[in-house]
């Protein structure tokens, strides 16, 4: 059996170990060979490929990136190209392909499983909002990193009498921030799911000061905004890679928060730094169990689907389940916040 | 109410994260107090606390170690001390009793519930060999450990030609083994559920030098055993908390891979390395919510029970359950790695 | 005896670990007392201390910040203030002061000690710019986190076909820029010693994409500047701890990359993580030494001097040396980066 | 001009970067050709080589081992190999060799020199005791992994009262027992340069617990050993790597303290994990620079000599001074852990 792979979207640790885990997958268990496209969907439409063999993926279990290249393709593209890809995989004699990406991809694989191309999908994303999986590797790392220099922050922040915000990634979901606030101990943490009001916010930083508190830090994520009205927010111009070219939600908070609070307030994004790099331990597992059951799912003919993390177990949801909405923060999983911020 | 709290067994990262969590949640949502017992059971059993608020709580979400210490007490002493302990518990008013532990202390705290004491038991143990939950806390940070040491070792084993045997935690469970193999890239990985076949071991050694391999990384649990009669093995004194006191298998295996294949063969021992310091963000989360859940439980009466880790939900599980058996790795789970050793 | 002791200025990792020192060589050395001073100059100014004992310390070695709190003072206040401070230190009977901190406080101690008061200095900057000592603790701290971080984007960058472009500390040297820039493998390199030239940025960019390469990664230290009248250069509003107000150098050169190359450009700005934290063990080991041989100077009589690390010992260089001139980066040592970049 | 470069002795992090840098400079700065000679002295007797260009060191900054591989040579066999290796050497057409390695590889490097052959040596060594530097690449690296992993096992021995030993890499040097028992606030340190008196070391742990410490943490440099005729010492064998065949210092000494205190102790051996993997930032610059001014000094004539750093400058020192002895913790420097420790 021929396996095609590619790798879509923005970066995200992990996604290495999963191309190296296909290969090694569909070379050890079923002797079968894997072809490599290149930068994403682009690959498809231009016939761009490489192939993949057990020498070719020595050492990218622990390397961040994608040994593929990713590319952006504007959705319209995608749906006038499908002639182009299917022709592409048919010259290349590919049973199955394996897209591993987030929802823009997953979008795709759907649409050309539609079209009637055996497709294993592969999520991925750090913002852990794909449906249909517990979770989703790149997610930990991206939590691991942010925590770390959280903790850095929390000890300047308490000399030096400061609030502290700090944006982490999370456009749509904040499960980054919800996740780095808990494990870094904030004091605040905002996301998209819920408009923050921002009396409350001022509240919280003087009833902090005024019972002794040396410093407040508060995780922001990129998406969060203030209630309708509320400080003339104006989102700043952000591109499909996270990436903020104007002052974001984090700095506009915290020039709110100096002029009435008083207080010094220093806003630091994180930024990119939270989806470079090697994977966590468990980012490597998860990637690693994903491309093995997708490779197992692709030569046993169950496509159509991607594989998904449930409990402990890997399993199959169907593509169009996974795409069919965002996995947002659940009101449940904030109100366990609580208990543990002001 | 009066929630009462302590740790036992062996130390775990994140024992401080729940005893934060438990203080908070009962000071925050209910207004209630909480007690801590010192040093295990024999808190209760020699009556020695100190309460537990807010302020005494303050920086132990990033502390490893448990702040209330912990002790070894023999099963017989605590069966002889449950009336001691119950008067213990009389005197401080406890309503509820959260014992934090493995399988002994969960053990202890099922006969506590048997005996009439409300409990809300949270499992603890670096091995996750406790039936029930899908994880535990400690067992991430203990694999992250074992993960970012033995990728230092790859290095040294490549550039002299090695084989580099490592030996992780795990003296009935060879989860630890499992995850840290796959998240490094072991070409080997031996657990105590399934004896290893030694011959076999100094085939794949051989073979990868054969073809032209330049190094070999086995990652053994301390509890792993070869097949019975193999290598005149003796197995060295273990006391309970997973400290070796003889040459254990790592370092026999180690001698009789070098005799048979005559190539340089290393044993590491990573030892208590793997049970302190710091959690990582993961476990941060999971002990906060296990002692999130635990309070809320204990506040409305859902006892002799423990929390769980279910996909991505906290739920309770009879202790009953948690207790009838050690969680070992699967036949499957074993499975998965085929692909990436050798 | 009795000694002072204050912390002024930024925050720097290891700032705890010089007082605990101090503290600990009085104690154990001399039998001697040590009064700490609150939030730097201020703490002398308005008469505010604390009584620092071994049990005071206990702990700081590995913790970031400072237990001393830090606070700006302006310095036509300081001059203003000497008589205050002299009765000050009458009145708790110091003996000698320790003051710790970057150019600002030692300038002031250098006032001190002209007038009259027995002052030995540690120096303190992440920044490294210190003269008279070939390291500052904090530095080496701080370079760390910067390559940890530059080696995260690197694999983004690479995968991406990017160029990224991190700002680093460092408004007068560039230090950190160079050092960082050094260890992570950085293809060009901007510090505030050396005015740029953006067509040769320009032109380096597309030479290395011209020629294959997949990326650029660039270190700008947050004063490097470009050649006069380039890039309608607009200095961004910064405070005296390093905090960017408003657009910097390394957003706005991104800006003009972008639209000259056609490449895709990232700044990021790493920050407040620079200088928060848990020191390096080389900066745990500086900044012990540095507090034992303040400390031991203290009680020699050796006043009017900084600590300095030389080579491998640690000496006494008169304060007026140390503050005379900022210790910026040499046309040699930038020379040496010239084989490693393009 | 022709350069040939070989990496001897055990591994040590930077030894790539170094290798790189050779590379990058010969090539960058004057045009030159670099040939790397396999496995140590053993590429030179055997004639095994490979070509290095830059190609050849793309990402070796950050790797960890050695890409030339290494080997032991016995010291008989290089005296008898002179003729061989100059042969060699003529036959590749080599001006200048540059071997990096500790003290066997110089002390080859130095009968090379003394044979006629142009020769720049690069010290080497994890054990930081090569004379002539004020520190060896590798060293900081080292200290670091064993600081950070003492910071683990503190909050375990401090839980569980245990008397902890960790034992360090340094058979005749206690560099790394110095540096990283300061670093990490260790109660005791031993070395190889002062024998220690058992008796002293159980009044200690004695001590401490009597006035209510609640753990002992000491570091043990592997070539430590008690005063003649005390705990019927029996040194391991150890081989030339640092590898222990047997129960080291470290478990004996923690043996007889828990039979004379009566209090739980546990020995952790670091081993190889502290010579492996990615460099510090630190030991990245150092290994960077000194392979540059290696490569200038060979291209300037300025042959038989090894690189030193001095200070913050990189010098040059012959080879004869170099190897003449080992460096040494001297007293002075093991006086000043007096405040910290007990």
């Amino acid at each position: 059996m021929r396996i095609g792979v590619l790798t879509g979207g923005g970066d995200c640790p992990g996604l290495n170990a999963v191309i190296r885990s296909v290969v090694r997958t569909a070379g050890a268990h079923y002797g079968s060979e894997v072809v490599g496209f290149r930068d994403g969907w682009r690959g498809l439409l231009e016939n761009r490929s490489t192939p993949l063999d057990v020498a070719a993926v020595d050492g990218l279990l622990t390397r961040g990136g994608t040994t593929l290249g990713s590319a952006r393709v504007a959705p319209e593209k995608l749906h006038a190209g499908i002639d182009e890809m299917k022709c592409t995989l048919d010259e290349h004699g590919i049973d199955v392909l394996i897209p591993i990406g987030g929802e823009g991809t997953l979008t795709a694989a759907h649409l050309l499983s539609e079209a009637g191309v055996p497709v294993v999908g592969i999520p991925k994303t750090i913002d852990n909002d794909i449906d249909g999986t517990d979770l989703t590797f790149g997610f930990d790392t991206a939590v691991s990193i942010a925590t770390e220099l959280i903790d850095r922050l929390h000890t300047t922040a308490e000399s030096h009498q400061r609030v502290l915000l700090v944006e982490v990634m999370g456009r749509h979901a904040g499960w980054i921030a919800l996740h780095a606030g808990l494990a870094a101990g904030a004091h605040l943490t905002l996301v998209p799911e819920e408009p923050f009001d921002v009396d409350e916010v001022v509240r919280l930083v003087c009833e902090r000061f005024a019972r002794g508190d040396s410093h407040v830090i508060g995780v922001v994520a990129e998406g969060a905004e203030p209630l309708p009205g509320q400080m003339a927010f104006r989102r700043g111009g952000v591109d499909e890679f996270g990436h903020r070219r104007f002052t974001g939600v984090t700095q506009q908070l915290g020039e709110e928060l100096e002029r009435r609070t008083g207080k010094e307030v220093r806003a630091t994004v994180l930024g990119h730094v939270q989806r470079g790099g090697t994977p966590t331990s468990f980012d490597r597992v998860l990637a690693t169990r994903f491309g093995l059951h997708a490779t197992i799912a692709a030569h046993e003919g169950r496509t159509g689907q991607m594989v998904a993390l449930r409990g402990t177990e890997i399993e199959l949801v169907p593509l169009a389940h996974a795409v069919a909405r965002l996995k947002t923060v659940t009101a449940e999983r904030l109100a366990e916040t609580r208990a543990f911020t002001g």
